[in-house]
């Protein structure tokens, strides 16, 4: 199996280039794709080889991860100009690792199927420091064929991979449900520390009870601590939740399921985006909140 | 402190229930009262001393433990006819265990201390098998002579006391940042399900999997499963959410704090407490959602 150690990962952002790095750790041999040349110089002085291009990453690989943000850039990378089916070699396994509506993740994956290609619908969970780790959780779904051949791979990059089923789309489906609980109780995190803030609650004191108490989340443990110490650096940014928000509202109408409060939050979201926040840490709804209640959280300007 | 061994419980519901057999338990001498001759009866056979009236509960007891379930009900069981004032020593110490608006829980604290007594303004969060355990956790606020005077029935009814101050108040104002939380997060994961199912998506593979991903909550993971299961009888009700979410609202707009999260969890909870599920577990929201949404959850008729 030496050849399965040779990965492209296109697209080095936050989760991207933990796999890649990851990847290094693991013994392959591994090809990064990224728009920015301060990325790639950084990506070659860890050990990978720099490439510009999908196609020139692609080539003689077995495995390509797709790490780009959203559905348009993945056709963009797969299906474009210099992108990865130029010169990827029949039966390469593509991870699809963006999170996509369940539908666009369905359509690439018969495109790339269509052409000889073996595709795992593979969205991740986790946040940058487990993605460094190789610690990420996989909501995976996609053929026995495809997942034996990327066996190594999900062991490098991943401590927990669920297998949803064998056709791209499940792996999708999850991670929406997973994302509307998740931006949900970002927005809720923030609705609880503004109000905290106004009912002159010490913040602190509010994180440390409710974190151990029936009122916690993953969210509120994680993006709380961000609110109490002001600290908006983006680990998850404010855009990618208008993003994956955006996808479970427009499937929720299609689907015919309603959900009042992903609508809330996502209002919350494009508002804070709209507010120029988009790229800080998804934490910052919370001064949107904030700010439109009157109220000063701290790493806000009076 | 022999004294402190005798202690009232004012209302045998669920959480008052299970702290009165904590106490039991502990080798206090309990009276209990409720409305309830059934209650009362059973509370008899499992070695407490039954009392149909607050008057009669309180008499010689140390320690009065409120738990009904509003502000309205304290100041009936306290202040009103045949109510504890009428009968308690000077500095018994009243544990105030319902949620209420902190302005309320105040006001109450003033009227009891104005009478003598000592006041813990005493929410509590954990649910009945922990109170039946004695390991609620308690949010608490009062004065240190409270406390000292107390702290044998906290240790037998509390696994975790939060100190929150020294005024009753905040402890109340902590445990509404909790419901705000708890209440919008069973919402949220109704939402989930209900789409999930409109999805076509297995909920249990659902459940699983998110359960330990960074879409989880407390809530997830303990009413998930009632969804799950289909199992709605009642651990907490419809009802209680209608009234602690309809606390957090009302405080939000005296304090200026916008919350549409939870304005939108609360439209839910009083549409099923309407359409008759206010005395079903509070996991009963999911039903109003997917019923709207045209989806069958398990345990709805088809």
């Amino acid at each position: 199996m030496e050849e399965m150690k040779r990965a492209a990962v296109i697209g080095l952002g936050s989760m991207g280039w933990g796999a890649a790095i990851s990847l290094l750790k693991a013994g392959f041999t591994v090809r990064g794709c990224d728009l920015r040349g301060d990325v790639l110089q950084k990506f070659a002085e860890a050990g990978g080889e720099a490439c510009t291009t999908p196609a020139a990453a692609v080539g003689d690989v077995d495995v390509v991860l797709v790490y780009v943000i959203n559905s348009s850039q993945v056709e963009d990378v797969v299906f474009g100009a210099n992108g990865a089916l130029e010169t990827a070699k029949r039966s390469t396994v593509f991870l699809l690792c963006a999170t996509m509506a369940p539908s666009a993740t369905t359509a690439i994956a018969e495109r790339l199927e269509a052409a000889g290609m073996l595709v795992i619908d593979a969205p991740v969970s986790g946040g940058h420091v487990r993605a460094l780790a190789g610690e990420i959780t996989v909501m995976a779904s996609g053929s026995q064929e495809a997942f034996d051949r990327a066996a190594p791979t999900l062991d490098a990059i991943s401590s927990k991979v669920f297998r949803l089923g064998d056709r791209p789309g499940a792996g999708s489906q999850v991670k929406m449900i997973n994302q509307l609980l998740a931006g949900v109780h970002i927005a809720a995190t923030a609705e609880a520390m503004t109000l905290a803030a106004k009912a002159g609650i010490d913040l602190k004191t509010v994180y440390d009870v409710i974190r151990v108490s029936a009122g916690s989340s993953w969210m509120f443990e994680n993006r709380g601590e961000h609110i109490v110490s002001g600290d908006y650096s983006p680990r998850s940014a404010v855009n990618i939740f208008v993003k994956d928000l955006g996808i479970v509202t427009s499937e929720a109408e299609k689907a015919g399921a309603l959900t009042p409060l992903a609508a809330s939050a996502l209002a919350l979201f494009t508002e804070a985006s709209k507010a120029g926040l988009g790229g800080e840490d998804d934490a910052a709804v919370a001064k949107i909140l904030a700010s439109k209640s009157g109220a000063t959280l701290p790493g806000m300007e009076e």
